[in-house]
């Protein structure tokens, strides 16, 4: 693999920047990485363990001169930082992101952007419960898909080289228009999430049943869900906020359809139960061959440890 | 180890029943294993594996001069078989369950056992979401909560001897009574499973976003909840029927804190958002802490293969 972009810049330094980092490294992608971070912990963490070959203390003095600059903020802090380093950007350069919502972000970034720089607004779709600068690892994009959404107009040699990366990162990439992408995500990212958080929420808020229970009892399946409802609380407001509209149309149905299993368990009707539940297994069936997950039992998590908790 | 029954008859031979005969093996808890299923594929399958030391065509010769029976089968399979199985029952003989319901079971099963034996029900809160004979190991129970939910009355020397067994199997034995089992199974597992199912299967209708969709770019999150949306149908069909109350119970605050969330969404109130999605986090570290789950980022999956699905 050979170098396809001669500086990056990544603004902020989480689970992805971090992954982009380790995963530029493994294939020799960037000619040098810069990096920074509005955090002067993370911008230390970050350089007590080498993750970019340098750290600026400005997104501005981070941008100067790279051919691609990458935002890897949560959602709500874009605008103000495409803002900061609008005026540092060189010409001809790249701009992405690596955001969870697209058409907002392409709302508002784009209009602080010069003509001369390419935004070319990205997703990789993949993450980790586990959030900052340490939590990073190369192989955290391999086969799992990036999606593009290049607005009209833009070039398509932008477009190409930034795929190109994340190939060189282990990705599949696809395009799709901004709106198509929020209500794929509302579906498969968003709306689980909220469910998650919720149905945490509730365990820990209930008088009758302990959260020492709870937690003892979680392995019966409500354990699935801590985890990705451990996910950063910053990052999950923002998606929400700024993809109002497809998580509340993707919420709608399934408030519908939990009421109306909720109406089967009342009524004692079996048979719509059963029925719904044989159907919901080929899903599983079709992501496991699609390699976007695990066959082995229980996600393959390593089996318990025979001396217990103390 | 030593022997704690001499004979132990397993009705029903999938996930748990054969996780129970690999365990017992492992820690030589049982004289001798004899299994029964109503399914000629499955006895065939069980024999083929060598699971049990004896596979029985009918539930009333597996039970005939055994000190444990156990009932694995589904829920709404426990009266019938409790039925069949009483004339056959040794005197002194203990009777169990593994059922995820326990009032219904209790009172489903209680009235056909003779005086002469001990009846304890039980649960061990373990499992995968595959099922059939193939798919048990001696692991499962392994630092996992076996719940005993014995009725007033029962010998306490006959529960203690149960509880033994369980330990031997790796499992962390409580007691309590049955009315609240349901209540904490149904936050812990039944909730959760319903509303996975809901998830995967509005995924499933969308017009608007494709099978395909979100099956490739469910590593965002979707994905977690389709492992236990794939477990037994006829399982959960009678968990649900038979846990109604406290389901519904619980099913109604998961919907009204959905609601909540729902509203701070559509008014923008990223305030209740963020203190919500930081008070959920809490409870996953309690859950590592106390062993029920792995820290390993994404559950510890194995990295993505690099070369992809074809």
């Amino acid at each position: 693999m050979s170098v396809i972009y001669d500086r990056v810049a990544l603004i902020g330094l989480g689970l992805i920047a971090g992954s982009m980092a380790h995963a530029m490294r493994r294939a020799g992608l960037a000619g040098e990485i810069v990096g920074t971070a509005r955090s002067a912990e993370t911008r230390a963490v970050a350089a007590e363990i080498n993750l970019c070959d340098r750290i600026t203390e400005t997104a501005a003095e981070a941008v100067a001169g790279a051919d691609l600059v990458v935002l890897a903020v949560p959602v709500g802090a874009m605008a103000a930082v495409a803002a900061e380093v609008a005026p540092h950007l060189a010409p001809g350069a790249t701009v992405t992101d690596v955001g969870s919502v697209k058409r907002e972000i392409i709302e508002a970034v784009g209009p602080h952007l010069p003509d001369a720089v390419h935004f070319v607004p990205g997703h990789p779709l993949a993450g980790t419960e586990h959030s900052g600068p340490r939590s990073g690892f190369a192989e955290l994009f391999d086969n799992r898909y990036t999606l593009l959404t290049p607005v009209e107009g833009t070039d398509p040699g932008a477009t190409a080289k930034l795929r190109a990366l994340w190939e060189g990162c282990g990705a599949l990439v696809e395009e799709m228009d901004a709106e198509h992408h929020d209500l794929v995500l509302a579906v498969t990212s968003h709306t689980p999430h909220l469910i998650a958080y919720t149905m945490v929420g509730v365990a820990d808020d209930l008088r009758r049943v302990t959260d020492s229970e709870v937690i003892k009892y979680s392995a019966a399946g409500f354990r699935d869900f801590t985890r990705i409802a451990a996910s950063d609380p910053t990052m999950w407001r923002d998606v929400f906020l700024s993809n109002k509209e497809a998580t509340l149309e993707i919420l709608g149905r399934f408030t519908e359809e939990l009421f109306a299993l909720q109406r089967a368990i009342r009524t004692g009707d079996g048979d719509h139960l059963h029925d719904y539940f044989t159907r919901t297994r080929a899903i599983r069936r079709g992501i496991i061959e699609a390699g976007q997950d695990t066959d082995a039992p229980n996600f393959g998590r390593e089996p318990a440890k025979k001396d217990g908790p103390s």
